[in-house]
């Protein structure tokens, strides 16, 4: 199955000139469902990977199931007030402005091999972050997976000292 | 294994006087994290449900990994905003104000039959909307079920209509 076709565009969301890329009718489709894990899950297997690590909010969705097939823990990055013991965190540039993410700080272990996942790769910027959290507590960044990846944005530039797969390409909006 | 004895107390968080049930450290064991998913997999198996729905943000995380095991689509709550296509929304009470839930109307096809899933059941307010949600779209809700139960706030006398499962039940602060 083509799973880009189970992509919907929505022109001018969140705002004007943007075309998004939503993916609930994936998510919704069984068949795509079962699909997209199972290409998410041959990137990472045999990897030894000992964490999955998932973006809020969308990186939870295929993170978790992600983190069963490959018989690892699961861990959540946060945006921040949302973890509830003590954590590190990580701020990024925004167009306008910041952003902050935040991890637990007994969430990894030093030598834990890590495959951090979220729904979409734009500008990198959160992603780029995420990493950083992992290699302060000790983590090993295994491997990167995404769903989506706007190549056109270049967020790969960011982080190219990885191990980078992305599902579906978009090279233009 | 004894799933609550992987959970984490957190006396005064979010507020003073609440104790917070922090599930991160039962999502980074990975035997905490299979155990869960497979109970709440048994739970549900069997009864031809059609499609998972996950209430934002924590009910993601086994929410789409229930979808996979159980071979249905994933369908998410989400908080108002956050969803890009035509959608229907409900509102609920909160000790102070009101809350608000999304969900897209093509996400639910009339006589699909629901798994609602949650991390956790308190006064109830958010899964009532969120059943609202589904039958307002011709769903049915076959069974909800939640990580942890707050049992002393009588959130299960909101639902009593429906098949309502708790791994892990708090009878007191």
């Amino acid at each position: 199955m083509d799973l880009e076709k189970l992509i919907r565009d929505i022109p001018g969301f969140p705002k004007e000139g943007i075309v998004f890329k939503d993916i609930t009718t994936l998510l919704m489709d069984k068949d795509g469902f079962k699909q997209t894990l199972e290409e998410l899950y041959n990137l990472a297997s045999g990897k030894g990977i000992t964490k999955v690590v998932g973006i809020e909010s969308r990186g939870f969705i295929f993170g978790g199931a992600l983190a069963e097939k490959l018989d690892t823990g699961f861990v959540p990055v946060r945006k921040p007030g949302k973890l509830p013991y003590k954590k590190i965190s990580e701020s990024y540039e925004l167009e306008y402005g910041t952003d902050t993410i935040e991890i637990h700080e007994d969430a990894i272990n030093p030598g834990d091999k890590v495959l951090l996942h979220d729904d979409l790769l734009a500008t990198g910027g959160t992603m780029e972050a995420a990493c950083k959290l992992i290699e302060k507590l000790g983590g090993e960044v295994v491997q990167i997976s995404f769903l989506i990846e706007l190549t056109f944005l270049k967020g790969r530039n960011r982080l190219e000292k990885y191990d980078v797969h992305s599902l579906i390409n978009y090279d233009s909006e």
